[in-house]
């Protein structure tokens, strides 16, 4: 049986050795001070590391680019909010009677950021190790789900399903340049689409290096890709 | 006298058990695989929790917001080449021939990236704390000297101070109501501007409390504030 001092004091198995922490990072601030406003900034830094170095691992072979909108996707307000109804923070949040009137106990924003704050207040709490260790689980399942098409494959791959999903016609890379001495080429190519109208310019040491540029350019200019 | 092993497995104070991470954090993509763009993308993460830390120690009494824009501040790109030229990572980057001619191991991009990649290098090599006991003194004198006005005070005085700054007449609060019962009132506040023609509403436990929410809307919406 949990005893009502094991509910305020400890959270998702971590018992707080102080737990004005744990009090403070479930305090809204229309309940007033000490509210969480300030643990949600330190815990979002925190979180955004421990998926950052997660996804480094878990993607070898994913560019920066995906790693950025993977990381993206698995922080944001409403998969944060999941992350809380799953944990059960709504009903231990302090809120003000407004916020409490108007169901803020059950707001996507008040959830992330009492989240993000709890992150805060563990990693003050006992480091970070200690931290990543509670924390981790919450995220791990997502970080494995992030779809291959988004962190696995390189950018001619992308460009090229991005366009047979929509029944386009495929780029063509076009070596516009090649220079430099022989031991250090430089090959400068051009990609280029016919629909949507759109090209972009790669430079690399080889041919192909130069193509995934280009076609990295030409992916930033398309919509959802 | 410092070896040519040294430079090559050692930077600033942290010798690198795996001198491979330090020679990718220094390559870049121009260069071809491996550089440093996925290193970049983790110490990007690495950097904003060692500073986001490093704030909220420094500056208790900063809100959020505050210290939201600080750490932007201290980890906007030129501000990371500033450190990057300190450190003289310059001389050190691997650039492709093309990056190489044209000066890129001056170029404020291509610095603040190698930076980042390094700080994702030292922790990967050496772990959190290690990293931050290498990574804080670039970024102390910075932390400490971010203006008080923009961390230490309240949101009503940085309202007042940025309109005294531009010679415009104070802000009005209206109570606009008052409920809820005898120990749980419930007030909010209208924070009204004649010049820019603004307003916000803030709710809180208190006057003050509702004083400060409708300031703060307010600065949201102020260019610069």
């Amino acid at each position: 049986m949990q005893t009502r001092t094991d509910q305020a004091t400890a959270f998702a198995g971590h018992a707080f050795a102080t737990p004005a922490l744990l009090a403070q990072a479930l305090t809204h601030r229309s309940a007033g001070a000490p509210h969480n406003e300030r643990l949600e900034f330190l815990g979002d830094a925190v979180l955004g590391m421990i998926v950052a170095e997660a996804l480094y691992a878990r993607w070898p072979k994913a560019d920066e680019g995906s790693l950025t909108r993977a990381r993206a996707e698995l922080v944001r307000e409403s998969a944060l909010a999941a992350v809380a109804r799953r944990l059960e923070i709504g009903p231990r949040l302090v809120l003000g009677p407004g916020e409490m009137k108007s169901g803020g106990h059950r707001r996507d924003s008040i959830l992330s950021d009492a989240l993000e704050a709890i992150i805060g207040a563990i990693y003050l709490d006992a480091g970070f190790e200690a931290c990543r260790r509670v924390v981790l689980p919450w995220f791990e399942a997502a970080v494995s789900a992030v779809p291959a098409s988004k962190v696995g494959k390189d950018a001619k791959t992308r460009l090229q399903e991005w366009l047979q999903g929509r029944q386009k016609p495929l780029p063509q890379y076009v070596l516009q340049q090649e220079s430099g001495e022989e031991h250090a080429r430089i090959f400068v190519v051009r990609c280029v689409l016919s629909d949507p109208p759109l090209a972009g310019e790669g430079e690399g040491g080889s041919r192909r290096a130069a193509e995934q540029v280009a076609a990295e350019a030409v992916l930033g200019q398309l919509p959802g890709a």
